[in-house]
């Protein structure tokens, strides 16, 4: 049995960031990695942000339970794991994730995590760089085939790096970049892309 | 957030050879890695008396879902996974152990796979030596902080190379042989265990 390592948002869930921009008001978190190419700035600036708006982490925490996961998403992890062992991957942080994944039955998360103080955001520790494809090596290592999914730039090293890579409802520029990965849109298409890379291993 | 690493049976659901024994009433069938040290050797036993008494794998399959997780396995298992990401470490073979993992809500499992043919269990193929241990070195690599449980001789690996290990109803010989290792009895202690362990980063 092999092992799928699926991206969080964009894929499961909806972008977080976004969502917490709309139902705040605050148009200067709506900021991606499309426009601050540095990570450490991007969250510096939402940091920053957060304060000036007295935005705390409980109130960021009911925003993302109420926004849920992205339609179908529920049905198609259940069927995954029927036939997989899943492992999520991704660039959020616990404190933000776990109240969806509780709507999606816990699968097994590896993500960052956030430093709070008295439900302020204070800051933030990555794990490590490169986690994502440091991830699928380390299952690699444990002699497991991996196919991976996921949608945008800070996949691709993970999409890479496993035996099989899918990329899922994708801009057109990261189409266009890698033209090495399948290109699926939706649950269904991505059912059966998993369904045929689990096949030939 | 750490990763709790759990072994699978005599933790989370029964010995799964000692039930087929019992079910099929091939007494043959009930030796374990306590009668035969060989690994090799006590496999080649069971492949051997499973096909002179004519038994498949699906009738196999039949009696694991039948038998179900431990009592309150269910229940511990879903609070651990509001508290840790889960990863069950177990050297039984995914042929075997699915219908127990639907039972539990499928949290990922690393463990091995026999060989089939025709419903027929022709061998097996140990993913790796040592795989127990492997898997938290890799989590390890992965700077999460593991906190494992197990119950016998083939956990103590895994329970050595995390940060904590906590051997759960385990025999009075592991007992006196490892006494480094917190010992609990149930899953009310079990839960108790790793609250400690998981609080104390």
């Amino acid at each position: 049995m092999d092992v799928a390592c699926l991206d969080l948002e964009g894929v499961l869930v909806p972008e977080i960031w976004i969502n917490v921009a709309e139902a705040t008001g605050i148009d200067a978190l709506r900021l991606t990695t499309r426009d601050v190419a540095d990570y450490d700035e991007l969250m510096a600036h939402r940091i920053k942000t957060l304060d000036a708006n007295g935005v705390k982490l409980s109130q960021i925490q009911r925003v993302i339970a109420a926004m849920g996961p992205l339609p179908g998403a529920a049905e198609f992890l259940d069927w995954l794991r029927t036939v997989a062992q899943v492992v999520i991957l991704s660039d959020t942080f616990y404190d933000f994730a776990m109240p969806l994944m509780a709507q999606l039955g816990y699968p097994t998360l590896l993500c960052h995590r956030l430093e709070v103080r008295d439900d302020r955001i204070a800051g933030y520790r990555l794990r490590q760089p490169d986690s994502k494809r440091a991830a699928v090596k380390a299952l690699q290592s444990l002699n497991f085939r991996v196919v991976a999914t996921g949608d945008s730039y800070n996949d691709t090293a993970m999409l890479a790096q496993a035996e099989a890579g899918i990329l899922v409802n994708p801009p057109p520029n990261v189409v266009a970049e890698f033209p090495q990965f399948r290109v699926v849109r939706g649950f269904d298409q991505l059912k059966a892309a998993f369904a045929d890379a689990l096949a030939s291993a």
